[in-house]
């Protein structure tokens, strides 16, 4: 069964959005090894710049990526993909490799170069700017979305 | 005050995807006069074809849209633009006319010709298909993401 990591910063603070987030997490464990990572926001996160806590936050996601991950980085400026080609890349990804897929949503200010670096695909929800928090349960959904494609099931479809 | 009006067919069922709606809508009406209609679900929706439940849909909605509006569609297939491009968009039209400003979000099966030929601009939100329950919600923070990006205020860059 195909492991799939998502690894964010931070709690969701609204309850609308983490209530969304946990429903499409209950319905994906039926589909993958599915893990959801909340890493820790920075202490005293005020005191930094933007740039420190960009460069602190990434470094926290690559003590969680090992050698062997495969890393998808939600990235504004990253490629888009229409729900059924996103789908069609995890089938292929299935079928073809054993790697661990890691996908990676920053927290407000964004990644460092070092972890852009890292990532092997930059991947789009919207040429949109979305909440960093929202975007989790969009890109919940659209995971949860592109599984039941692969599958031919009728969610997609109504 | 720019009057905008968003269009939807049937109750959102998901009380996480209400609680972002009302979140947002008690936000936008600080910056517009802004109202929602939820437009009934067709009676008997099962006895009709897709086909057949598009156009009725799609008639209640047109019967909904006064001769003078400005009617935008939320269309997949539609335009892509940033949510600063839609901002200015926005504030453009704010700038110069006085139309009242309609978005329509269809049901699950989208809209007839009528209602393509009727909007003067359909946008998309993504090249992702989102849940038209969703999609609802999205909307609306970008609505109220255009407003705060307009009047220059802190939450876009955030």
């Amino acid at each position: 069964m195909l492991k799939v990591k998502l690894l964010l910063i931070g709690k969701t603070s609204y309850p609308f959005l983490r209530d969304g987030e946990n429903e499409y997490v209950k319905r994906l464990v039926h589909y993958c090894n599915f893990e959801c990572f909340y890493l820790s926001d920075i202490k005293n996160g005020k005191s930094y710049t933007k740039e420190e806590l960009k460069k602190k936050e990434s470094q926290q996601f690559l003590n969680k990526i090992e050698r062997t991950d495969f890393v998808v980085l939600l990235d504004e400026t990253g490629n888009h993909k229409s729900s059924i080609e996103f789908a069609h890349w995890i089938s292929e990804r299935l079928q073809f490799s054993h790697q661990t897929l890691v996908f990676i949503i920053g927290g407000a200010y964004g990644v460092n170069k070092e972890l852009y670096e890292r990532a092997q695909l930059n991947l789009a929800l919207s040429k949109m700017t979305f909440s960093h928090q929202m975007v989790r349960m969009i890109f919940l959904e659209q995971l949860y979305r592109a599984f039941t494609i692969e599958k031919g099931e009728k969610y997609h479809h109504i």
